[in-house]
């Protein structure tokens, strides 16, 4: 075996001990968000194909500050790949840059909760098999991944990860097929759940959706080149021609003939996330040619009309509801104002272990701005609420700076169900919506009045036509109505 | 001084080459904005006294994130310091900060433009005299300090920073007084400039402003302790209770008996930087108890007043002019739309040699949201404009994403005039405000129409009352009034 | 998949570019010497295996300076492990050891030329299958790798590495066998070459060596607990008894019920590379109870027995040279002096790109001594000539300071044939006595005569005995008597 | 000086905690040697003047390995220098390699005990003067260095290293002198104590030794330009020509016109330190000709001439008594054995806290061969006994491997008194040799006999000659007869 993948790989955090504020999601977290698993971005045809992925993958870190990994190839008989833990311009530098020779790439940032951080399943995930070189990279969750690796480890399969992403690399080194389009075909009808995938060989790439469209993604060009990427931001940034959003079951294949557009599936109903409108993508991005800051400031809007409060100023917890309090703003003509703000200087910090001084650490992410909210009726916009935890802090730090009333409006219907298609939730019992009322909520967070956007509202302000109704979102967080069979140890959450 | 010790040191980033963007002032940078030059937070008797100063610090980073120090005392012979390149996160791990014993901390973030950074400046500046150990931390500028330093050299004072604060040092080091609270009257009224000093011994605290106050300091409490910063936001985040803010030409002693006002000299007529109102600043900070945000708002609010203009949409340049573009939109009832946006992730980003690349490489940086500019008259809010480079820069961004008509309203007065006193300007030539009219800079600038904030406007917006006239403000940049006297050769910038 | 592998890496130099002086093998090495690739150290049943594991590495460092890697079990279902590039004092931080809790630990170190350094091929390689997780830690190499992984391949399996080692977790993971004793038993049948195999799983030990022993391991036991290595004198290290050398064949199994002795195949002519007693092993270490330093020493002798030279001086090549050169100035009465010196601060160096200031590059790492041997006529003694390069190098030092003759003596035969069971050397053409003849050789290395010693010589110096004659060494590299057939398409030098 | 400032810096070695065995002098190294403090290397007039510095301090490395500096002038107004913690291969990257622009540098590598490390007091040191800029590199120790610095913060001095070196800057710049070279020389009388100096300007370079030449520094050329360095080692490296030692109560003066030799006073007797002939100097460097290699063997030549000792082998401890022991060995005929062992990967290491564990800890870095041991009487030749822990176990270590006998034989007189010229000695009530007769050190090593060399044995050894009796050599720290006067409070070790 002459060819050699030419690996390298960086960990830029190897002292991180625990003892750091983490502003990820779960009860040790400030920040109780949801988090997204992920975000892809693909080159074909370009001859800096790498740089343009660098790029393009910084302009998606919200979807993943955990690793970033690029896999060049330049035609040849081995991959030129880098992946490592970090956000996209701490693990590329000039010299690994340097080394990603080639015109096809795909690229990846990943997100994950605190302590399973694992530089073993960075993505793109890289393989040899007899076909040559393959690399894969995902956004997504695959629920019968366990049932597949089982059936795969039955067989005598051996893994390196514990990545869902794993498995696919398998069914298509097993296939029977010496077509790898129609192993492709083949493995992407195993799989159930919500994603996308990114798959390179030595001198083609595959673009793939699940039958449903459960997760964005979106075709550009530049100039003859082909890009591919999880949100639109990402082709303002290197100049790229949006050309249309990926189709449910849809398989895109790139070789030197170009694009050929064909699928392993027929359509069903679309169903891309409801949450990517309401708090994941970037507000300059698009899905389905709908701009998000638009759609926001419209749910701001509706939960105005919805939920009028006589109050002296709206303030938005930053920075995923701003969009939305400036919406409630105007229309109720209640001034919006700065109430809260976030420090810019993210990442990880020090902590004192006293007590008391944990709580200042909680100030250093996130304050109240005393002379804005201070003897003021506060309207609180924020986009969810998940355990209700963050939302009681955010009240009483209101409270603090001396907010004599705050009501809290949400602009999503109650989160009560987790997500199995690659949002990060904790298990229904954690979900604050899923065993109490609004009213018990209410309580919860100490708020003077809580209100959430209904289901009707929110297809409204994202602007449903008649055609496609609902815009074929997933709401199943909210109504519990899947859009897929569920395994009964469906793996929760991201895959990636 | 313009001959400067090149040195460099092993920092956070020793691998960075010029191959990167820098986010920094000048012609180079992407963002062509005015550079605060350093941040103070100092502790007296908290027993927590180094952890506090980080997240004070941290609070503080905006006003540098060039370099940090802590310098700390527990009252012994000797001092525990640290100094580094890099975030305050950066350069503090938990090794670090269980060595910065003791109840007595003075702490320092300083800005530095590209290319002069150097660690042997970072503060705060440590020296040994004959009194015992002193250690200092500065912002503003002495625009007398060469005079002083070619005086200190005729007498055989030797130097190892380019910094201006050496200069006190020395001149405490020199004095004839035993009384070191005497010494340092003496020095500090041989300086000209805009000042404030934290200056500590083993078991002293000092605080000092310049005879105008030009530059923003804050006293309060924290229990029994004392802290002092440059920004009210520092104290929100640790915890502390606002006293008030410091006065012209004050002088504060700390020791065991607790706080003892006094002054060096009589207080002149106040001068607080405007440009601290205007940008600097963060917006949850107060200066003289008038809030920022809430100033900026007016000032946007003031600004339609004063220009308005039919549009479809108001959109600031984030973060700063977020504030001002709220305020324009109420005053207006043109709706406020997210029309630029920076991405979050700042810092220093790889970019690929090729002019097509670098140009995609701002993107990286600022882009205009296409879905919500296309097609609309838009009013852009921005804070001020210092060469033209950037406003230019931004109103192509707006146009190349479909704006038809952009119209710049400027939250401040023409900027026409370099700064002495603490803020990094470039020369009176490189001011487009100082060289052009109105409408020459609009066209320079590409824009549709064009409009600063008068003088009187942006007093009325800071809110000035009678007794205190114009809050009293430095407007120099604007009208060319400085409050001191300037020698010939006096320094530009910031002397920290 | 509830179980994860937790593991973390490392890179220490990420920004090491080609400017740097490679002490590596190769023609632009400086010491073109053959490396050894790999070491490996075993612990089964101690409470602080990994801390042993850091020790024993240490001690054997010289059998692999590019990448380090510990793999434990606690008897838990999931390894906790590290691998990283760089030195073991340098890969494993105290933060890192921490995290490598267990009673069962493999250990390795790794060889590598320049520019293939992979931190995907760093071992401990670690999988899961079917019956759990299976790390590996290998020594040597599969001259049918190549061929197995073929097999392999289409039947669909998948590679993440270019390592070999991969090969026999396939192996296993595909037997139809229940038991992993019987599966493992298969696999190694499966295997030509020379190698040494530490593999575990979650509570079990196994330790298998090639049939004719090609590669050294010792056993050794600590308390109660096991342990095992590749070379003695990481057992004087940790403090443990050396127990016996492995034998050919061997399988060895332990578990709860301590260790079982057993083979996998009937014991060949044993055959261990006689390499690891000229040059590879350290001088403090035995083999099969011979020690290195005696032996080398003996090889000294026995070299001025058989080529007497009359000169004023005898010096050696450092480091490991020294032993063979003391021997033969015992033996012959000529003084023994320091004529080279190593600069003992190895590792790579910064170079000028100049060719003048190149070759000043050179004496920074070896140079001659003016003062020893100027006027002097010298013995040079030196272990080995591969491509004649270095052997000229020295020669000419030796000449530039002064010295009027240059007797260079070699302790081993001529080298003639490429090594395929574990050692990476050049491909035969490029072996300079596998073209030329001694007297040619003498003329390219510029010496007034050279000797090597006889094969029946180096044979008397190791001290073979009538029952297991020659010490059943390997001599392929001199002699071309490989001990396995060789496939057309063997791999050449080291599979780890 | 008692009082320290405790700068930290952001180093090579930021999570260095105390679990690490450091091989640094003082109770708790393993290794219980003195340390010299500092060797310098100085370039006048070579275009690449900052990479030959790189050569030649990495030469000089076993002189200092805490911190390395190097300074360059290129005759602007500004010099360009970088300091940092850590080996010259560590500190000095390629990117900082290329900033060290000049023909004129001076460098710098600083040994320090643990604890004390300071970025702030690595040299060289740079200061700006009324005069220009000036840089200091130092080797050796100035006891009345806290005399003038007193006097000096008596007139307001401010200082910012605990390093003597300051000083001299303090007494330049004060100076009423107007020609810097008279001012040099006022200064230069004003120290007592053992030094060498490598001083540079913008464009001159002076080069100084105290009166009695007690500290090594020798004169090259390369070219036309001038090296200098604290060994010939460094010359034999860059390629440069010996010229001659540095003569007691000398200056050198570098300029446009070339080498102009002066002295700043009468040249007293020649007292070169001993140590750098028993232990400090690298074996291949000379001093005043004698090679130092050849040196130490005579030196145990003489040894085995004074005190014979029937024994079946003799071993060194490594590296520094190697050439001794191949002396005893060869005077003696008993053979030469590698009988202890050092592992070659030195540096830090991590260690386990339990003592079972930090005993084997030892053995990571010296270890007894038993296969050469066992059995035997052993000579074992060190160059002195500080203290005598670390005799203690090696003899220990020795016995262990199953030495019968252990024999000690010492290349130096007892060390009895406290070095004040450059040697970090512990105070003289730990030096064992200070309290205890020959016979009471025996027992507290537990060797079965013990003998030092005659201090008329290591005259004979070094080759004094009759010009220059005992080659002018200091032995204060054997027979306490110190070349200079001692004040009360005179500094001992190392004022760099």
């Amino acid at each position: 075996m002459s060819d050699e993948l030419k690996q390298t790989a960086t960990d830029k955090h190897p002292g991180w001990t625990g003892a750091y504020y983490n502003e990820g999601s779960g009860p040790d977290g400030i920040f109780d968000k949801l988090k997204e698993e992920c975000g892809v971005f693909g080159v074909y045809g370009h001859s800096e194909a790498a740089a343009l992925s660098y790029y393009g993958l910084h302009a998606l870190q919200h979807r993943g500050e955990e690793s970033a990994g690029i896999c060049a190839s330049d035609g040849g008989s081995a991959f030129n790949y880098h992946r490592g833990m970090g956000l996209v311009k701490e693990v590329f530098t000039n010299d690994i840059m340097e080394t990603l020779k080639g015109s096809i790439t795909i690229g990846h940032v990943r997100y994950s909760t605190a302590g399973e951080s694992k530089l073993a399943n960075a993505q793109p995930l890289v393989f040899k098999y007899r076909g040559g070189d393959l690399a894969i990279a995902t956004n997504g969750n695959i629920t019968n991944a366990p049932e597949i690796r089982a059936e795969l480890e039955a067989l005598g399969s051996i893994f390196q990860t514990t990545s869902d992403t794993e498995v696919i690399a398998h069914l298509i080194a097993r296939s029977d097929e010496t077509d790898v389009v129609q192993a492709l075909k083949n493995a992407l009808n195993r799989l159930v759940g919500g994603f996308v995938f990114l798959i390179m060989t030595n001198d083609r790439m595959f673009v793939a959706a699940d039958p449903h469209g459960l997760r964005p993604l979106v075709i550009g060009k530049l100039g003859d080149a082909y890009v591919f990427a999880s949100e639109t931001c990402a082709f303002e940034t290197v100049g790229a021609q949006y050309v249309r959003d990926i189709e449910p079951g849809e398989l895109l294949v790139l070789d030197a003939n170009g694009l050929r557009e064909d699928r392993y599936i027929e359509k069903k109903r679309r169903a891309i996330c409801s949450m990517e409108y309401i708090y994941f993508a970037r507000p300059d991005s698009d899905i389905n040619s709908v701009n998000l800051h638009s759609s926001r400031k419209r749910m701001g809007q509706q939960l105005a009309l919805e939920s009028f409060v006589d109050a002296d100023i709206v303030t938005g917890v930053p920075d995923s509801s701003i969009s939305a309090a400036i919406g409630f703003a105007e229309q109720t003509g209640i001034p919006y104002e700065l109430g809260l703000i976030k420090n810019k200087y993210t990442g990880r910090t020090f902590i004192q272990p006293s007590q008391e001084l944990r709580e200042k650490g909680v100030k250093m992410k996130l304050s109240a701005v005393r002379k804005v909210v201070e003897g003021k009726r506060v309207v609180m916009i924020d986009d969810s609420i998940v355990r209700g935890t963050t939302s009681l802090r955010i009240v009483n730090l209101l409270r603090e700076a001396g907010a004599t009333e705050v009501h809290v409006r949400i602009s999503s219907p109650p989160f009560k169900n987790p997500c199995f298609y690659g949002i990060d939730t904790p298990d229904r019992k954690e979900l604050i919506a899923s065993a109490k009322t609004v009213e018990e909520i209410r309580q919860a967070i100490n708020a003077d009045s809580l209100y959430f956007l209904t289901q009707e509202g929110l297809m409204e302000a994202v602007g449903g036509n008649e055609d496609e109704k609902n815009r074929g979102m997933c709401f199943a967080c909210f109504d519990n109505d899947y859009p897929t069979v569920l395994p009964e140890d469906a793996k929760l959450g991201c895959g990636c």
